[in-house]
């Protein structure tokens, strides 16, 4: 049995629920909302000592990070193969994960933060002290200074410029990387693919769409238009927020 | 054949190389002076359009990221296995081949960054305009933007301490994740082992070596002890700095 902690509109989430789409995996949606902090209280902890979502909890075997969890799921469900068999194209995949996690998570989480955060959170009616007592309840350090950081500095115009720099360059380097193409592996489809979607899907509804833009970067909005048409996409992507709030991204 | 485009003391470099001493592969070393900036000229760019450290050439194929490598080795070269067969362990592994890229990379160069690199820069008698040029070269924005802003701004007293709050943290979990170990994976010796080893490496010699003391941290403790016993280690990191300057880490 499946279980998947997670978070509607986490980018994060978005990817695994895309892989086990894919995989035609049915599992248990268990949500943890991270605007009351579920991601900090002790029983998420046990399962994620690192504070995040999602996590995955497979016949009781837990495991954490998406990336890992991805790789997991196609070790344990190898039915409908999303890894290419042969080692170069497998490293290509590899690349991809990775560069999702090292540039596309960081930037694409700058670049969505805006105003509408620090409002919902302000219609919480939370005090500085008490953004700051809820990052004590954090266990990961590094996350809990990034929240307060943000709750209390926001973020600059230089930083949002520099984010969405690093997209940029990003963005270049996928537009090379399907050359030839048709995926980011090369011939087949893969877990690279699924890893660097919802990163694109978030592109799209920031301030600067014309970062994947068919006249910028036709192969990338080529890619982007057969994944978005993909059941699997639509099925892991239409979840809606089941707090019925407005739809904050994170 | 196999050619490694490495630099003699960089992290991911050491990783890359203790992967292939374990896996008993011989190599073409050849060192890329970050120093000299032969990281971002068009021929090494050509290789990696990421401008970093290492790049592997296997009869010609190219292969990027320390990680990614890694993991490419053992595809190809399977002989000597570096990962364990069972899905749990496997995804134990990923984990920490994950946590040494999400944490112990960019908190370690943090802490690692001190007047020695500013001094080495002034000997060669670089202005701010001229740095400003070299990072002009750089392919990577992310990276260049770093590079100026470490030689302009040094890293201050609060960036220093969070870097070390987040290794704490980090060698925390290391830990618990060694129990009952005696591999980071579990029972079997792994890249996670191989990944994590150039960071303990490195802290050992920063100013709080007492992170992984055995007073305060006896599983990291031993395991460190057990890996920097094994001749693969040894070889990997013994590697002389061929410039025969100041051992300058990075």
């Amino acid at each position: 049995m499946l279980i998947l902690y997670n978070y509607w509109s986490s980018v994060c989430s978005q990817k695994v629920r895309f892989c086990l789409s894919e995989k035609e995996l049915t599992f248990e949606n268990r949500h943890v909302n991270l605007f009351d902090f579920e991601h900090w209280r002790p029983d998420y902890v046990k399962l994620n000592p690192k504070g995040v979502v999602p996590a995955l909890d497979h016949d009781g075997h837990i495991v954490i990070e998406s990336n890992v969890i991805i790789e997991y799921l196609e070790d344990v469900f190898p039915e409908i193969k999303l890894r290419p068999k042969d080692a170069a194209s497998a490293a290509k995949m590899r690349l991809w994960i990775f560069n999702s996690e090292e540039i596309a998570h960081p930037y694409v989480n700058l670049a969505s933060y805006n105003p509408r955060h620090a409002t919902r959170l302000k219609k919480k009616r939370y005090s500085v002290e008490e953004l700051t007592a809820i990052a004590a309840t954090c266990p990961n350090p590094i996350i809990a200074a990034r929240f307060v950081n943000r709750q209390l500095n926001g973020v600059s115009v230089a930083e949002e410029e520099a984010a969405y720099g690093a997209l940029d360059y990003l963005l270049g380097e996928m537009e090379l990387a399907l050359s030839p193409g048709p995926w980011l592996s090369g011939q087949d489809y893969s877990l690279a693919d699924i890893a660097m979607a919802p990163y694109v899907s978030r592109i799209e509804v920031l301030r600067r769409p014309e970062l994947v833009s068919a006249a910028r970067r036709p192969r990338v909005a080529e890619w982007w238009q057969r994944i978005s048409e993909r059941s699997a996409f639509k099925e892991a992507f239409s979840l809606a927020n089941p707090d019925k709030t407005d739809p904050i991204q994170r």
